[in-house]
């Protein structure tokens, strides 16, 4: 596949990244660096708690997500960062064993007033367990650079 | 400080909790995990992109934010996780030899319909690079248990 430029991106395309395998160790490592939480950090202690057992962190998840996005498109891409996230759900406990994928759908195109260089994409990331569990989903706005900057007169 | 409790959230209090030393080792050592991307990755990479210059993940500054919050407050509160954020704005990259502390402030405090055990606390989160430049920023609902439980006359 060639790299992709902003031009490249349609609204509406859908397609499917991964899968990644969740570890009880890569929960428990992360929790222990960024979210020592009981839930997170050890079996027996997370079935006394809300979820009933041991739980990815939800920003453990999001960085899987991250993770299937970069290698699934964004490290072959014009991708210039992202200005932030609208909407973060976590809509299930991911567990060790769990297979995530992520689906990216293309929302949103739009070209900024003052950089005719670049343009914003705004994206939907569903985070599925396999076979087809939502475990979360994000709205998240990432910039691309375009493959030929707009004209002056259109800007 | 004793146990925090939904009961215990009050509307317009603000706190700060930190600090944290953000180093190029950590910067690094997320991206290769989760967010490989040149400049997360790269001191020499980093200053051809367009942020000038090594720069952690925006995830990985979320992570660091959780690990402030939970230490600050969240271990030692009712906390029962969130369903979700509702936005997040990285406002400026986050750098090797930063000093990071996350300011909260309870926006909210709203009783779920069905659930008299437990109350939703809309917090905001400002991530501040000392000496007080803003970083990020995140919306985000917490469920934490109630000290007593609502009578269910009030439910």
């Amino acid at each position: 596949m060639s790299k992709l430029y902003f031009e490249d991106f349609e609204i509406g395309h859908v397609a499917e990244y991964g899968d990644r395998l969740v570890t009880a160790e890569e929960i428990k490592e992360f929790a222990a660096a960024f979210d020592p939480q009981p839930m997170h950090l050890d079996e027996e202690a997370a079935r006394h708690t809300i979820v009933g057992g041991l739980c990815a962190s939800g920003w453990h998840t999001c960085a899987m997500m991250m993770r299937l996005i970069v290698d699934g498109f964004m490290s072959d891409s014009s991708s210039l960062g992202s200005p932030g996230v609208e909407e973060i759900r976590w809509r299930s406990p991911v567990r060790p064993g769990d297979r995530l994928r992520v689906r990216v759908t293309v929302l949103d195109k739009r070209d900024p007033r003052t950089r005719p260089e670049l343009g914003f994409v705004r994206l939907r990331f569903d985070v599925l367990a396999a076979p087809d569990r939502l475990a979360a989903d994000a709205v998240i706005n990432v910039m691309f650079a375009r493959r030929i900057p707009r004209a002056a007169a259109s800007a």
